[in-house]
């Protein structure tokens, strides 16, 4: 025990660290698969930015946290500058931009890679709509955050991601669930082992 | 022709009236069936209170009108004092709520009739879970206006509503679907003939 002497207030003192320690983990845990109360303050929901610098996402109703089976809601906010990957899934999603601006592109997948996109500008107060499984990427080319509510339907989602937009379909990496809620997933598998 | 007399000015001039009458009637029509286009301005989409006062329903993204398959979403805004009906559906259902202060009543649906319901209060920046068929109604009890998004899934949404909580099940009234979009079912239709 590093730097730690071995006398009984000692000991005590350890047991209680660690006891504190374990309890704080439980506490904080950000499964908490308990369903979906019918009023949540979306304030107080967890956020993370799952690896991506500038992201943060909430997931408001989800699949794996919360039982959703039909839709699945987010709130995610990009900082200037963050975008998502390039991505494709076989759902329906609808974006609801409540602040800021930035850029949609968008690809047509008939071709064997996504191919050039196309960009729109979205913007405070618009609704955006991606075809199913067209190729497409959000990045905030704005100078405030851009926070939105992202829609899907058929949770939890099923995502392709490009390295770029002429990686060949067949290389796309397939990821399921994505990333906010595989760390949910792995725990529940372990509870029921 | 009440008031007109049978000159060909007069005639010219009712032809040229009764185009642009029903060139208006056309380009305003409340059903633009043409699709999701992928970024839309919400300021400007077409709003209605479909004969319920104090209520202003937009359809974001829509089964009947824009070709949603599995979500729909719709902005509403309710005066203070207006509701919705007591009503309830066999689709899952989520607010987002960005404005405003309101009263939800929730009633489990076990019995042969709702029953008394639980009031639970919504806020702005609260999210909301309606629980599949359990019957409800959004009252706004506040002193400004509520406005909120509105997600379900499976469009277009059936509604049995009741006159109040003691109705039988029975008895309650199916709309297939809802206001909103009932007129633009039947333009489409007539069009098929």
């Amino acid at each position: 025990m590093i730097g730690l002497s071995s006398s009984p207030i000692a000991v005590v003192f350890s047991v209680v660290l660690l006891l504190f320690c374990f309890s704080e983990t439980t506490l904080s845990a950000p499964c908490p698969i308990n369903g979906l109360p019918i009023v949540r303050n979306v304030s107080e929901l967890p956020q993370d930015n799952y690896g991506r610098p500038g992201l943060s996402h909430m997931t408001v109703a989800g699949s794996v946290l919360h039982g959703m089976k039909e839709v699945e809601i987010w709130l995610q906010t990009f900082a200037p500058g963050s975008e998502t990957p390039i991505h494709r899934h076989s759902c329906e999603e609808v974006f609801v931009v409540l602040k800021g601006n930035a850029t949609l592109y968008l690809a047509e997948t008939h071709g064997s890679s996504p191919g050039k996109p196309i960009e729109f500008p979205i913007f405070a107060n618009s609704t955006v709509h991606i075809p199913i499984n067209d190729a497409h990427q959000v990045k905030n080319t704005g100078r405030e955050d851009l926070q939105m509510l992202v829609i899907i339907s058929r949770p939890p989602i099923k995502v392709f991601t490009y390295d770029d937009w002429f990686m060949p379909h067949t290389a796309a990496r397939l990821k399921v669930p994505y990333y906010w809620d595989e760390q949910c997933v792995q725990e529940s598998q372990k509870d029921e082992l």
